[in-house]
């Protein structure tokens, strides 16, 4: 199996989190969604896309974590750094996981009768909900409670490790879009612009594109989260393309707009105004300051250039393991930005009816100010006239 | 926004459901997660990799159904065939749309007062399990029941449209594979082979390749989920890559096995033992046929081959919106093959210590015997000698 990180990275992601959980009471963290599995164990896999069996991981209060996982998974965990891995032969419908993982848990030191799992805000829980209640009923007065925020503390902080398969994938995505503009041209479909950014993505190195998304119009468009869709690149338009791109499982996430031969002067004018907000942004991305701030610098920046509307929702967000994390960049995340922190700035707006057009980039929050991820887009829009 | 699917075929998705559900007694479904969302909704997007909001989609017992989404998805649904989109500024922390959808399912008609939810075997929901909480308090004395059994009993029988997806899927990958042993050589990574791998399907047309395992070793491997490693390919190596790429959301799910130079003869006969078994599966795979069955038809070719043990816990399942779906070819699945399922059929052995083989076909059931949907593997290893 790839091991991306060292068996000291893991030990540092645990005791952390360890000392999160004495904070919040917790006799045990309970973990099963994909990125926190990962983020503990190391495990590489896109196995997660066959929803048939669960996999658990344990980290106690105290000493080593325990991997509790159908039998197909032994294998590569048995050999991992983790201090115990124990399986049961699945699938099997009628006991998928339940009794073993509840008589492991029940087996574990009991001081606050609390066991954490991912029940809170950006979590979801990778097992049947009708196991979970089975679960419940089992640990009988030990309690399941949220544990969320014990991870989210820990996660959002990234060692130099992480912030450099994050600035790899930053880069490979940046080389690919830098070739877009010499194949990409009027006539061809948002579909076959993006097949070829795709190709150069995976070519150049990405060990795999979890998400793209791509939209077009004259002048901007109406949305940013559908597939790339059949629509004819047209004169006149402005096409957005957004990458998720990652490398040894961390993401990056940033657009880029390119224009195709004569785009409206008003929307050449408001992709600088999304431009000049990420500069706002930058200017204070530093530790210390909340993340509401640098939405209220962006927003300084947007209303003024005719800003109508925004229906994304926030500014930007956290950026690792997954596409988004928290925080959010809006008025009622006070979130503080801290050493190691990585984050997308990304302003948008809609500047006329139905005309919208977004701007990110990725950065790292380091004492010293912002490292820029992402290679630096230009204020003015790339225009294509193939 | 790409909609694979006629209005027509959406409403009779939703109408088979319905009659489920009037079985089941329920006022309502709700759906949370990104296939069944898709399944009932048309909706075809990736940012299901972002965590921040959840999505909501209501079938009631009977009329139109409503789809409760975040503001940012509004404008792709209201277009749509779907009867009604409401929607809350997102990202909300203090109310993420549960109120929203409280109110609505309780706005509905209520007669059984019970919904279903996707709470079974084999399904997940996409929002937090607080959130899951607060709604059912919201609901008060309207039961949230499991709706599970439901849903796959309308998602297992395809249309043809939907097997057509599967098809070319199966398609782009097969050419693919076809094309592999022409790049490959010893000496190269998993990671370099499955790369040239991954751009040969991306540049055939898959929409998206959200699956690929590989590994590798001498005469055989011992574990078949892992992202493909940095392990170099040497003379007498058995290298398998698995794969499910998509077109329009349906996947393909086949391996194929490569030996490099002198392969040791226990691993090709190995390999032709379980080529035999999918022909003794196809043999029996019709309306009417058992899982079970299938499962016993094959291992009654691979326990005479001398097989130790199979780690995978199965010989194949069903395929469609997700890479694996029930049923499971096991022992104790006796669910009955009907005309429209696609399934896999997937015998596997460890026929020596340490050393596995794995062989996956993809067929679809009809009145006349199985489609196999797959271009068909070779009984002989094929055997990269460059």
């Amino acid at each position: 199996m790839n091991i991306a990180f060292s068996s000291e990275e893991f030990a540092n992601r645990v005791s952390r989190v360890q000392a999160e959980m004495s904070v919040h009471k917790l006799d045990a963290l309970l973990v099963t969604s994909p990125p926190n599995f990962r983020y503990f164990s190391g495990f590489d896999s896109q196995f997660w896309e066959s929803p048939t069996r669960p996999w658990f991981f344990i980290i106690p209060a105290e000493g080593d974590c325990i991997a509790v996982v159908p039998e197909i998974g032994a294998p590569l965990l048995q050999g991992s750094w983790i201090g115990k891995t124990l399986s049961w032969p699945a699938p099997r419908p009628s006991d998928e996981g339940v009794t073993l993982l509840s008589d492991t848990l029940l087996s574990l030191p009991r001081r606050h009768g609390r066991i954490g799992m991912e029940m809170g805000r950006e979590s979801v829980i990778r097992m049947p909900v009708n196991d979970l209640f089975l679960l419940k009923d089992k640990l009988g007065s030990v309690d399941l409670v949220d544990g969320s925020p014990c991870i989210w503390n820990v996660r959002a902080i990234k060692s130099s490790g992480e912030v450099e398969y994050i600035r790899q994938s930053c880069t490979i995505v940046s080389d690919a879009f830098d070739k877009l503009p010499a194949h990409a041209r009027c006539g061809q479909t948002e579909l076959a612009i993006s097949r070829a950014l795709s190709v150069d993505i995976i070519a150049g190195g990405a060990h795999a594109l979890p998400f793209m998304a791509a939209a077009s119009g004259p002048g901007g468009y109406e949305q940013i989260i559908s597939r790339p869709s059949d629509r004819v690149i047209e004169n006149g338009d402005v096409l957005i393309i957004d990458v998720g791109a990652t490398v040894n499982g961390y993401f990056c996430d940033f657009d880029r707009n390119f224009g195709f031969g004569k785009v409206d002067d008003d929307a050449l004018r408001a992709n600088e105004a999304i431009w000049d907000a990420t500069e706002a942004a930058f200017a204070i991305s530093r530790p210390g300051t909340k993340v509401s701030e640098l939405w209220k610098a962006m927003m300084g920046v947007l209303e003024p250039a005719g800003m109508l509307r925004n229906n994304v929702g926030r500014l930007g967000h956290g950026l690792g393991l997954q596409l988004t994390e928290p925080p959010s960049h809006m008025p009622t995340d006070d979130t503080v930005l801290r050493e190691g922190m990585v984050i997308t700035i990304e302003p948008g707006m809609e500047y006329a009816p139905g005309k919208m057009l977004v701007h990110e980039e990725n950065i790292h929050i380091t004492s010293s100010g912002p490292e820029i991820l992402t290679r630096r887009a230009p204020r003015e829009m790339v225009i294509i006239n193939n």
